[in-house]
């Protein structure tokens, strides 16, 4: 059975704008790998609700598992919540379940928790919570879609309650070669590798390094031995080209 | 007249496995908010052909601007030229002027340039060439998508080439104030604000250092008095809350 997918959805302006680098997706990127699901698109929108309820549609329907990133603090530019709700086509309200876990923040909750706060415990109906050990205003999945915080601490410990939740696969296991030598030379030898063993997938990867032009070879797959035996071969070949 | 559109599509299953963070979407998203053009969508996708064309479709029919990077590489993993033609209709062969500039790059042309290296000169009907000063194996525009490298340097490079080639709007401005106090407590004033100010954007970007919680407010617009303005009200704030 081949591994269930996966995408993940980066709202906000500010990582198109530049002013943030996103980080969020190569940690789940790292985290859906060792657990054999293979996250196979990313997106990043803006804080649009046009554009994010598009997404979270398009995405949802074409991939087992979608989590998303950012947008749903307490100011009003956060509205992932309320377009979660209208992508799915359901209702949307302040939940008594959310408003507890809240209320915990604050001596005075009756004080504190302003209109602007209860935002936060808006949650579409239907959905169950996802816990936020950081600062307390849950996440929540509904269906195949995780909505997590897109401040990466609160991210990274939402992620680590969502994936023990997750059906994973095969853990991908991967191999990687350096080679000193431009692509070119080794192109036509990886591209026989690949044909003469087609369970497995080479990627090159080529860098720039103190004026040296050379390639990571990674190669991927779930048979152990035949990674080995691929990364023998590669060695091999990296001596040859380095004598 | 609103600024032009831009959207990236990074393509390469190594940025999907998390073994590689992309950084040129950063690099990208911060040039083009220098000129004016206003990025609004980031796609990542595997290397795999039949996402890269439907990525390639759905982009470039959206935004006034298309920018890709990997996958043009001598490896057979290199497909991203082949899926651009596909994705435009067009056929793709060998082009005499991007051979001869690879041809620059060898002593032995007619021996080093072989099968595997030729790819990097397959070249889509009716594309320029992109210029490549590190490398020399060009990139290419068809149309308004833009492609080129996935090697950093090699991305930064061609990206400059490109700059002055496009049609900027009104360089955005902003302006980022750092406030010492949980987004609960400001999300009604920057509410107010931002509907006192229809033409500026506020963003609220929540952190946690040191066990602060806090919030970098970034406000965006063209009109620099305004946004002077608004700098003013966020610092009275930020002393509000600090005293």
């Amino acid at each position: 059975m081949p591994n269930p997918t996966a995408a993940m959805l980066v709202i906000g302006d500010e990582i198109l704008s530049g002013r943030t680098q996103d980080t969020n997706t190569n940690h789940l990127a790292i985290k859906l790998t060792e657990a054999g699901i293979d996250l196979r698109e990313i997106r990043v929108v803006g804080d649009g609700a046009s554009e994010i309820v598009a997404a979270v549609n398009a995405l949802r329907t074409r991939f087992d598992y979608v989590f998303t990133s950012g947008g749903i603090g307490p100011t009003h530019d956060d509205i992932t919540a309320d377009c979660i709700a209208e992508a799915f086509g359901v209702s949307i309200s302040v939940r008594a379940d959310a408003r507890a876990i809240l209320a915990t923040n604050y001596k005075n909750p009756d004080v504190d928790l302003n209109e602007a706060r209860l935002r936060m415990a808006r949650i579409p109906d239907g959905a169950d919570l996802i816990d936020n050990p950081i600062s307390k205003a849950p996440g929540f999945r509904l269906s195949n879609v995780h909505v997590m915080a897109g401040v990466p601490p609160v991210f990274h410990a939402m992620l680590e309650s969502v994936l023990p939740t997750l059906t994973g696969g095969e853990p991908l296991q991967s191999i990687t070669v350096r080679i000193e030598a431009p692509e070119g030379e080794i192109a036509e030898t990886l591209s026989n590798m690949a044909k003469a063993t087609p369970s497995l997938s080479f990627g090159s990867y080529p860098f720039i390094q103190n004026g040296i032009f050379g390639s990571n070879i990674v190669v991927r797959g779930t048979d152990v031995e035949k990674l080995a035996a691929a990364r023998e071969e590669l060695l091999a070949l990296a001596k040859t080209l380095k004598a």
